[in-house]
This record gives C-alpha cells, structure tokens and sequence, in this order.
C-alpha cells in the first residue's frame, strides 16, 4: 500500500497548492507562455487516484452487506427504521458531519397472500406465486373466489367491457424484450400494474392480477405500487410471476371456465414517523453551496433491496468516503442524502427540497443513483445547454477510464427532481440495463446479485463528478 | 409474432433485390440525383432485424444450456468428444452444411488432488482447496510433503536462490485490482502459473503452488495450462484458491515452519484423436470466399466451460442461425468453427489454418469471441489501416445500436491468429471484463454464470458484422 498511499498524498499536496494543476498538464512550449490546463487536465490525476483507490478495495460492497443484512426497508416499516440509524452510523464512522431529517411516511404491511386455482380441479396449476402490490386493499378475510378473464391492452379492456363485471382480471401484458435500454420495456408495461386496478374496477371487476414485470420467466413475483384513481371503487392487486402467468393464461386457453380464490391480507397502518439521512463533508470555502448525491433508503419487502436503492444510499456514502481521502476539504460541501419513501410516491425527496434547512444552502448539483449497481455505461447530465457543454468537456474525458462510454442530456431522478426547481443541475449515472429489471421488486433483488466491482465503479463515477463539481462549480 | 415475420419477410424480398437499398435510405434532394446510400444506411434495417429477432428469443441460452448439460470438455476427453458430436448435430438440426476435420490432441487427465497443512498441527487449517494445473506432472503416489516458500515475484524467487530447494515454492502474487481491463491484471499474474514450475525447478524446488488469477477472494481454486522448460526438471504445479492462499499467507507470517504434503495423481495419456466442428452457411455468389465465426470447444474440466468458451461456439452458432433467418443466402460463405485444443496450446486452430481442405477457400475475415459471454461493450477490428478505416466506417453505426460503444484496432485471437497470415481480417468483439475472471478456469464457470441477454448480444454483433462483411466484402 506504501507505494500508492505517497502517490495519494503527494496529488493531495498539489491539490491543496492549488496552481499545482499547470505542474500536472501543461506543456511548455519553447519562447510561448503555456496554455492554462484545462479542467479535464488538471483533474486526471484525481479522477484516476479516485479509481484505483476504489477498486482496490471492496469498500462499496461491505457496507452494502452491512445494510441489507438488515433485511428488508419497506417505508415506515422497523427494518426502514434501523436503516436510518444505520447509515447515519456509518457515516459518523466516516467521520461525515451527520443529522436526520424527519418526514412523514405511509406504513402499509404485507400479510397473508395466496392464489389458488379452484376450477378446473386437478389442473395441475393449484397455486400460483403472487404477491400484493404496494398500496393494495385487502381482500375480504376469506378471500375473492372468482373467474379469471385474460387482458392483454387496455384497449381489450374497454371492448371486453361488462364481460369482466365481479370477475379478477388477469393482464398478461409481457415487457417488449427488444429494445436495448430494458426502461423502454419496462415503461411500457408497468401502467398494467399501476393503474391496472382501477381500470378494471371502472369496468366493475373484483380484484387484478398483473403479470410480473420482468423479462425472465421464473417463479419470482415483482411488486410495485398500484396508483387507485381516487373516484373509483379500491379493489385488491396483486403480481402473479412470469411462470404463473404463462401457466394461467395455458389453462385459459384450453377453454372453459378458470375460477382463482385470491387472499390479500395486506393493510395500511397510517402515516408513522421516519426520516432523511444526510451525511456531507463540509465545503472548506463555499460550504453553503452544496453537491449532494443520493438514492433512496426504502425498498421493496420481497428482496432487501440491494440494488433498488441500497446500492444508490451506499455508492453515495463510498463516494463520499474516495473524496475524503482524496481530499479531506473539498471547496464546496459534498453531501450524501439517503431519501426515504421513494417507492411509495417519493415523498422524501420533495421533503428534503422543501425543509426549511434548506433556505440557507444553495444545491448546485443533485446526483441520483437509482438504477441498480450493474456496469456504469453512461452519464446523464442535465441543467442548461451551455452548463451541459461546459461539463461534458470535463465529464467525458475524466469518466472515460472508469467506463463511461457516453454523457448525454439527462439525469433526473425521482428524489432529485424536486431540487432542480432551485437551480441544482441534475445528474445521474446509467448503468448497463440488461438484468436490472431481473431482479427489480422482487425477491431476487439481494446482496448475491450485487457485483463488488461493479458497484464500486458507480460510487468512484460519483465520486469524480462530485469532486470535481465541487471543486470548480457547474 | 406476425407483425415481425411479416418485418423480415418484406426486408428479405428488398435484400434480394439488389437494388433496394437505395429505397431504405436514399433521400431524393429535387433535381439531384441522390448520392448512392452508404454501407451503414444500406444495412441498418438488416442489423435492426438482427437485434430484435435474436433478443426476441433465449435461442444462444437454449444451445449453451444443451452444451453444458454434457459436462466438462477438457481437451481429449469424452466430454470434448461428445460435444463434437453434438454441436454438429445443433448446426445441423438449424439446416447448415456441416463436417468435421480430424486433428490429434493431447490427452492429460486429473487424478486425487489434495494440499494438507502437515506442520504447524492444529493450525486451522488443515486442507487447501487446490487444482493441479493443466500438464502438470503428478506427484509420487505418497505425495510430497515439504516445507513451504512464499514467493511474491520471481526477483524474489531468484534472490532466495538455495533457500528453496527441496521445498513447495508458494506463487502468492494477488492480481492487480487496478487497471479496468481486467485481462491486464491478468497478463501480469499469469507467468507464475504458467512459468512458475520451471523457475522454481531452475533453484531446486520440489514443486509449486499458485495462487488462483482471480480477482475475488474465494474457495475456487482456477485452473490453467503449466509450460515446462524442455530443459529443467518437471516439477508437480497446483493452484490453491485465493482463500488458502490467503489462510497459508497468515500462517507464515506467525514464523515457524510450514509444511504441506501435496497428493496430485493427474497424467498425460498421449495424443488422442478429436476434431474441430464446422458448419456453414455455402455463399451464393462466391462461395470461396468465407467469413468465419468462432469459439473453441475444449473447456477445462472444474465447471462446464460456459463462458470459457462455450459462449462464443454457441455465439458463433446462433449468429449463423440468425443470418439464415434474415437471408437464407448471403453472397459469401458464412462460417461457423469450434476449435478444439485451445486451453492445451491452440493446436485446433493452428490445423484449422493448415488443413488441406483450405487450399480453394479464402477466408476474407476471422472473427472470434473467446472473453466470456459477458455485455458486449466494444469491437477490436484488424487489417491494413485503410482495411480498418473502411470496416469501421459500417462498424461502428451498425454496432451502436446492440451496445457497442468502440470500435477500435485489434481483433487478434488465439484460434484465428494464424488465418491472419493467409489474408483474413481479424475481428473480436469485446465483452466487459469486469466479472470475466471471477468464473475463468474455475468450477464457477457453468451455465448459472451466464446472462441470455449478454450471451445473446455477442451472438447479435457477431451476426451483424458477419453478414455486412459477407455481403459488401471487406
């Protein structure tokens, strides 16, 4: 380690030169003054410290095991409670300056959920693997024991009109698995699952059963929120597997009726107290201007949400932890925020933007990571045109060695949106998104399917962004 | 599926008619002729039929996991024999012209391998999860039980000169975590493992342990080929898994001897007979001249060679059924070939290159995928430079869209190397590499390791880049 531990503290000395960086890039031409170094100059060699000392260690991935050996972190549940108070320890462990903001979330709870196919008898197909989605009524104690009819568009919805009356209906809408960017399939599948309920109650049926939006066929329910058009009757959702969809929509199709039995015995407990985790570096010289990176801290319950969003909370904190190192006082204050409720409508992100702490700071740059931890391919920056052209000029060519192949306009985010109505340019890192949608809501959704390379190459990406942001403004 | 075959009929019918690619792309400027469209714009809708149909389907995943389910095929072995066989029986089955072309191979088995701490007693750690290297020499049936040398670099091993004579030289020499090309830290780690045995012989040593080329600390140990000096005594090689090397590290470090009693029962049993596989698609206008895709089939024998390199023989298969879908004739020959002996010293691919039978062919173009089945991220592309600026002119607009983000000189392979003297262009495409040494040699290396989307990409930029260059010639 001796050897790149000198190599770290002598690039922190020049750093802290601050002039160092012509020492750095320039090039001395005979009987001419040299050109100042450009951004992208002066800052290669921290780009490339920040590198080499993340993948050296698997920094990003152990504290992630720590998190999600908590188990799950659905919003207002105990498991989200203790991921506050673990995070924040981490942080102070980092030695981050740290508090909690507190905010109000919905507690809804999971409880007994079977799917059983009661006609035809002896189908083979008994019980089906299903969950329910976020936000769902229950069924009745005993359950809704109904025929199924197969939905395919909404558009079959409407024409099938009064067929589907006190009926479940299934919507076997599989993800298109043909485009690249797998968020395309997934866009447009997922409003089955989240206005699927109340399209179907307008059409009077009596509770929904969605296919998992997945592009694997396997026995894994995905959950997901389901959204109730507030003027119509609320009726129980829930997600049946790829595998259990095919084998329903098989039986349906030899003809004849299928009647399911479905028991939801989920419920909403009412708004409980939680909170925002906020961990930052103070600014040594504009400490009230602020670049904050973040993911959400709350996730499904099938899982324990390693990529969505543990990863996005703990490539954050990584992030942090390679700049601290690099550079104990950056000029402006990095800060990692890890928002909580964003699977149950994002509320903690608009909190965050809204709190009254934030009237003294001014957030020049918002970085969400809530894509999963699979291999960053790509940047997305947002904010005007000429600050997108200023950052890229810098961007491309300090993420290029660490993978990132492109920088295009972009990067809004669910919890960092709200920040953007305040002048912050939003950026986010986009990994490759081939498996994501694998393991997405679901119980596949764990440490194992985490990469530690991978992982760390989205927190060091994080890192050089907000460093040199940090360092040089947007 | 009537939408997107009726797509493919309508494509095919304008493919054939020669002409039709001015309608595809051509823009009609008034009173100008319109500039004659380029390779890219004349071949977009044939890649786009490519991508979609093969990521539609799980086809590669289906054929590498009929492969596999056929166990290892270590070189010589009946493994190897019956994928013989059975990939020429898939290339069959998909309707191409298929035979296979003899060649001698070696024939070295594993026996009893194991690695005991026989001093300190008691010490926790009283086996090591080894392999004996690929070609090594057994060890008397007894074992050799001897004192152990760490060594971390073969300055330090010549420094330590008389000191390790008549004792266990230890390789502990960690791949270099650093470099985002995972196969740099690779290159650097190897010459212990395959150089190891003959430079510990050169200072007397009785035999050799090797840390696994890995970069994650596990229980695998990973295999791999020893090359003796002809002129040093033979001495036994293992590798131990990078958690006993580790554990064996801390042992040493408390002082006091260590001694292990090594037991390898591995042996040559002489050149046998096998093959490498060809099937193809005969060109319908100059059938001579040939594009070859291809993989080789012998794997080692700890996993079932998924990646390594069942991926690219299948890859390779499923690009031609891919290209058979699109247009049943393309004007050139477009070739599949499983190369046997790689991991014994690329013999396959050297008697593919030598054989007779090549004398009236004229293979304009060589491309092989031998790095995993990993997300295809880039595409090495050899020739004159002139070779390489017109390929890369289609290359790059054509591959963009499947994920490929360079296109950069290269292409160089083990098997297809020595086509690159009789004329053909050498083509790789470049998966990412993050993870590809995790799984390399190991028993990790089985079907679960492998992603039908990522295993299906490869096969797509293959098929593209195939059958662009068997149309337009290179």
């Amino acid at each position: 380690m001796t050897p790149s531990s000198h190599g770290r503290g002598a690039l922190r000395r020049r750093l802290s030169a601050g002039c160092g960086g012509a020492l750095l890039a320039g090039v001395l031409i005979a009987g001419q003054a040299p050109a100042p170094p450009s951004v992208a100059a002066r800052y290669a060699e921290a780009a490339e410290s920040l590198r080499t000392a993340g993948l050296r260690s698997e920094t990003a991935y152990s504290l992630l095991a720590r998190l999600t050996a908590g188990g799950p972190r659905l919003t207002g549940s105990t498991g989200a409670g203790a991921a506050v108070e673990l995070t924040r320890a981490m942080m102070a462990e980092l030695g981050f300056e740290t508090w909690l903001e507190p905010i109000m979330v919905q507690h809804w709870v999971r409880g007994a959920e079977t799917a059983a196919v009661v006609k035809p008898g002896g189908a083979g197909l008994s019980s089906l693997r299903i969950t329910a989605l976020g936000n769902s009524v229950p069924t009745p104690e005993a359950g809704i024991a109904a025929p199924i009819v197969e939905i395919r568009s909404f558009d079959e919805l409407r024409a099938r009109g009064p067929a589907v009356k006190g009926k479940i209906v299934f919507f076997n809408v599989p993800m298109d698995p043909r485009p690249m960017d797998t968020f395309q399939g997934y866009g447009a599948a997922v409003p089955y699952r989240s206005q699927g309920a109340s399209e179907a109650a307008r059409a009077g049926a009596a509770a929904v059963l969605v296919r998992s939006v997945t592009l694997r066929t396997d026995d894994f329910p995905h959950a997901g929120m389901v959204a109730y058009d507030p003027d119509l009757p609320r009726i129980p959702a829930a997600a049946v597997s790829t595998r259990g969809a095919d084998a329903l929509s098989a039986l349906l199709a030899k003809g004849g009726p299928v009647e399911v039995k479905l028991v939801l015995g989920c419920r909403e407990l009412g708004p409980t107290p939680s909170a925002n985790v906020v961990g930052q570096i103070r600014g040594s010289e504009k400490p009230d201007e602020i670049v904050v990176l973040g993911g959400h801290l709350d996730s499904w319950d099938l899982g324990t949400g390693a990529h969505d969003d543990g990863a996005g909370c703990i490539q954050a904190i990584e992030a942090l932890r390679l700049i601290k190192e690099l550079d104990p006082k950056p000029r402006r204050t990095v800060r990692a925020v890890m928002y909580m409720n964003e699977e149950f409508g994002a509320s903690g992100g608009r909190d965050y933007a809204a709190a009254p702490r934030r009237a003294g700071e001014r957030h020049i740059a918002a970085l969400e990571s809530d894509r999963g931890a699979f291999l960053p391919v790509g940047f997305g920056l947002g904010g005007t045109p000429q600050q997108f052209a200023r950052l890229r000029t810098w961007a491309e060519p300090l993420l290029a060695p660490s993978g990132i192949l492109w920088v295009r306009p972009g990067g809004a985010g669910a919890d960092t949106g709200p920040l953007a109505a305040a002048g912050a340019v939003l950026m986010a890192f986009i990994p490759d998104s081939q498996k994501y949608f694998d393991v997405h809501h679901s119980g596949l959704d764990v440490l194992a399917s985490v990469h530690p390379r991978e992982l760390e190459l989205g927190a060091i990406t994080m890192a050089i962004m907000a460093y040199v942001a940090a360092q040089e403004g947007i």
